[in-house]
């Protein structure tokens, strides 16, 4: 008998028949003689309905309570989704991130877990219970509830499956698995059987949205069995793992990021300590700052451009004018109009001739590069916004050439 | 400095502009000095809507799920009255039922208080906060979330304002206080400026909902200072105390209570414990029987008819059927159309006349009356429900002419 953690997102408990149809994922699984764990988000637009309340009562609300108000609609989910189970026969019971022993840090909004208190857990399996577990919220010391931010519920059922030493976490999204390219967009997109946690880890950040990036992180480091499968489509997903047999295929995916905007600070000093003094301060207000280039000095001063995403371009004009006061609008140019292209595959580390391939075909395309970055797993490009699509396809036909 | 505990029900802050309104009470009653202490209940029709989405997937889900669920609309309503008092630039800090200490039996969905652990409660008023705290749930000993049923705001708040020891504990409604009778059907209603424990029960046992009765009983056990006024209009409401100025008013008010069906079992045996057959069950099945008449013997047969709410019309007939499974269906005759209309009043224990007087007035009137039952601060007459308001207006007329 093995113990399964299963998570699905908002849109698959939207309404009473989505609750239903997951409430037959899970039944399926549990009469297969399996324990099972149900991570569930809020249901549809719940957050986003909630927030606008807020918002119109008090934009500059606190994140206490706004961690307060939103982790509501998880409860609701759980109750709902515990009542489906109830319906069809199945001993359930839904279980609140406090309940469920969730302890985070204080850090509202954006809470990290520190542990899992799995006594009340433990005890609701040993009756063979399905439990049903509120994503995305924790407890403070201070027994106030925290929210681990968007997506976070893709943590929360990572974080159960090491805690709990699952033998899966299957997570049910939209889409039946990780393809090498969005299939909406790419026709010639191909479901992978197969990923390494560094490989989605890299695909996740450049804007692929299929798993939450911390989740990913916490999975590698648990060595966590994840699966990406669909809830509407019942069949076998992608599974994540360590390390994967080796294939011809080269790079592993194509992926394309909008929430991205470039700043450009000119005519800083060319000095020790300037790009600590701007990144020091971009860091404090949380901001992930991504791509990063800075030219070579030249009549003593140089310039720094770097990538954040669109929601950070005030915090990084705020940063840039507490770093360096003397600052004028000429010399602090943003863009928005931009999108990041990147390929990511674990076989790229081997073959020199990756990137030159992805450039050469951006190059037959006719499109610009304006930033390039890369890893060891990765290679990423920023292009004009509206040539973004064009270079996904252009990029996706070279790597992976329709037969 | 005085301590003041503020209820708000659910259409007080049903939408921005409401949560906006009980703020600026709030913070008006925080701005004369005094501690304050917010208890509300769900946004509006929040809980019926919650309900509607489970009967949809599970009419029958437990009650445990319930209050799972149920119980997210107050953490609503906290969070936002919070973020608005924030607005206000006041320290504040909403508190679930469980992080308020209230502590409950596992009687999910009609759960009563056992206790309120007031750490919390007093470490936050020592930083000079306003709480702000869900009415209506607690948690029990296995650390799941209950509900005090319907209306158990009122008595999160009473239950509030004795373990603090709260000067003062406001019950704002969308009336301006009590009645002599219901001020939109009968013209000539009379605010009163005070009402004592005893009256303000048999009033809302009778049908004046305006305090939840499991709130007041627990006022005047512990003596709480309650006092019952509006979230719209700004002026004193009415005192419910221990005991009040003896006044000429011989009672406090008339009440209607369509809630009510009569219920009569037929030729049932006449020999002892054939009530206790009938009642014992109806009260394991938690229905609460109100007014019981019982005929004499005749041909070794007698009558039983009672009253009991119109959702308990099938359990009282499980109930009559369980202890006489001879029962035919022409021996049990159920009325829904019936209304009940009571008169109450301390002042009637001493003044023997009161009862003639009620039945003079509906004789007057022309209204039969079907049956009686009197307490000795309360005369209820059941009457059929074509003729209730005009029974109510008669009665009032009658002990409280208009000038």
């Amino acid at each position: 008998m093995a113990l399964i953690v299963q998570k699905f997102g908002g849109s698959s408990v939207a309404n009473a028949e989505c609750v239903n149809r997951v409430a037959g994922i899970v039944a399926d699984t549990y009469a297969e003689g399996n324990d099972v764990v149900v991570v569930v988000s809020a249901q549809g637009d719940t957050t986003d309905d909630l927030i606008d309340k807020a918002n119109e009562i008090n934009p500059n609300h606190s994140r206490r309570e706004h961690d307060m108000l939103v982790s509501a609609g998880e409860q609701i989910s759980i109750a709902l989704l515990a009542m489906a189970l109830e319906k069809i026969g199945l001993p359930v019971i839904s279980l609140l991130g406090w309940q469920a022993g969730f302890s985070t840090n204080s850090n509202h909004t954006f809470a990290r877990i520190k542990k899992i208190e799995k006594e009340r857990l433990m005890s609701e399996l040993d009756q063979h219970k399905i439990i049903v577990v509120a994503g995305f919220q924790g407890l403070n010391k201070y027994d106030d509830i925290t929210t681990l931010g968007r997506g976070g519920s893709d943590t929360s059922a990572v974080a159960l499956a090491a805690a709990l030493h699952a033998d899966k976490c299957q997570i049910f999204t939209d889409v039946t698995g990780v393809y090498t390219a969005d299939p909406r967009k790419v026709p010639g997109a191909v479901k992978l059987d197969e990923i390494t946690y560094d490989e989605m880890l890299e695909l996740a950040s450049c804007g692929a949205q299929v798993l939450n990036n911390r989740s990913v992180e916490m999975a590698k480091k648990y060595n966590v069995n994840l699966e990406v499968l669909s809830s509407i489509k019942r069949e076998p997903g992608t599974i994540v793992k360590e390390a994967i047999k080796l294939e011809k295929m080269l790079i592993r995916g194509v992926a394309k990021d909008n929430d991205v905007v470039r700043v450009s600070v000119l005519r800083l000093p060319d000095q020790p300590g300037i790009a600590f003094k701007l990144f020091s301060r971009l860091a404090a207000k949380n901001v992930n700052v991504d791509i990063i280039l800075q030219s070579a000095g030249r009549d003593g001063t140089k310039d720094i451009t770097f990538t954040v995403p669109l929601s950070a371009e005030d915090q990084a004009r705020e940063a840039a004018l507490a770093a360096f006061p003397d600052l004028t609008d000429d010399d602090f140019i943003v863009d928005a109009g931009v999108s990041k292209i990147s390929i990511v595959g674990a076989g790229m580390e081997t073959h020199p001739g990756t990137a030159s391939q992805m450039f050469e075909a951006l190059y037959d395309a006719n499109i610009n590069i304006q930033m390039i970055s890369t890893s060891e797993i990765k290679i990423s490009v920023l292009v004009d916004e509206k040539d973004a699509d064009k270079a996904v396809s252009a990029v996706h036909e070279s790597f992976f050439p329709e037969d």
